[in-house]
């Protein structure tokens, strides 16, 4: 089977590098097609014993710098898992809501912070970002495969779908702050695009919140917003 | 004068972007030694502004695509200012502390943060990443211009320098849960490196705390940590 950049349309994506390959070995195996090694690889501990991980569970293992040239040019990367990608469904309990996330740093990053704070189902509202971008993936640092990632085509279908949430949306100019409100579960923490936020309506459908900060900067940054939304949110289950 | 691919030796470095450019104006124009204007740029309203801003405060303009292809060959990037760099002290107060950080992108991403919780004093504990780097300049998104950033040779040179500030260490090995340690001013937190975080003689010498979360991600991002302390540290301020 030939080896091809990543492309959203493409039924496999890639994990780069040990830490993310042992992830996903942890978390779905049976997804994995295969593993590329690079031919420069040290034959380390760690390597040997990941190689053990990977041959235990039947996973087919190619030793091939072609792998490492398409997708990984630039990076001292030793070994990628190819796997297949699989459509999840949201589970019922709080979420995370994206409203058009734009770039695929970000986006693994919030997974990343979720994850750490056990809120594993995220949706994600078209336009956006693909998950499955190796970017994402890596941005993760693995986390994405604990979660549970469902794409919608509008907040409407979102809601229709999750009616009982209580909407939390965070916007800049909301007079409520994070800091004071009430928290109810399950809850949806809605944010909106790096650039441009959410639209005016998600005062109407949602009680707006926002994280109050000094005028020096226009902003924090969205996976800043988030991290510390869900901290808050979260942090009496955490101690 | 010639333009150089920015390093840490220079004496000058550079702001790249309009918004760099424009808090750059605001904060300190007398450190800008000249601007460089892209020939491609459209004469756009707010380049308009932009131009008279700067001719206003007798700045040198260059129309010139070299600086561009030097210092922003990837982007589309129209206005670049090359400023002064100078020596900034840290006051009293309450500080951010960062030891030895070793990646410019979170650098300047905490700068933002720290910036917008209205924490305008870093003490950088060396060896470290240079706050100048035009990549820590960008993700700080210009808020480094607002910032006094010092560095210090060791944690006990920083410590004698500011005996009475209340050390917090944020280490995964503390027992003390950040959402209920007793705040007391003036602070200083205290973040260790991205890969090897504090060592362990800073919990002989700091009040240690950690921000407790799920077992399924190793830590949180660096700057995901040191936002999520400031805003505990200063949400009464901010409502």
């Amino acid at each position: 089977m030939k080896i091809r950049k990543y492309k959203h349309k493409n039924e496999v994506s890639y994990a780069l590098g040990a830490t993310l390959v042992y992830e996903l070995l942890n978390c779905q195996p049976e997804s994995i097609t295969r593993v590329f090694i690079n031919t420069k690889t040290e034959q380390t501990e760690s390597i040997k014993r990941l190689v053990e991980k990977i041959r235990l569970n039947n996973i087919l293992i190619e030793q091939s710098d072609k792998a490492f040239n398409i997708l990984s040019p630039k990076e001292n990367c030793f070994v990628i898992a190819e796997f297949r990608k699989t459509k999840k469904v949201l589970e019922n309990g709080s979420h995370i809501v994206l409203v058009n996330p734009s770039d695929a740093g970000n986006l693994g990053t919030i997974i990343r912070t979720a994850i750490g704070f056990g809120i594993n189902n995220i949706a994600i509202i078209k336009p956006a970002v693909d998950h499955y971008d190796p970017r994402t993936i890596r941005a993760s640092m693995g986390a994405i495969f604990h979660s549970n990632i469902e794409y919608f085509n509008s907040i409407e279908e979102y809601i229709q779908r999750f009616p009982k949430n209580i909407r939390y949306a965070f916007m800049l100019t909301a007079k409520a702050s994070l800091s004071k409100i009430d928290i109810n579960e399950p809850f949806s923490l809605i944010f909106g695009n790096e650039a441009t936020g959410l639209s005016n309506n998600y005062h109407d459908i949602c009680l707006d919140v926002r994280i109050f900060h000094s005028s020096n900067i226009d902003s924090l940054s969205l996976p800043m917003a988030a991290g510390i939304a869900m901290y808050e949110f979260t942090k009496e289950l955490w101690k």
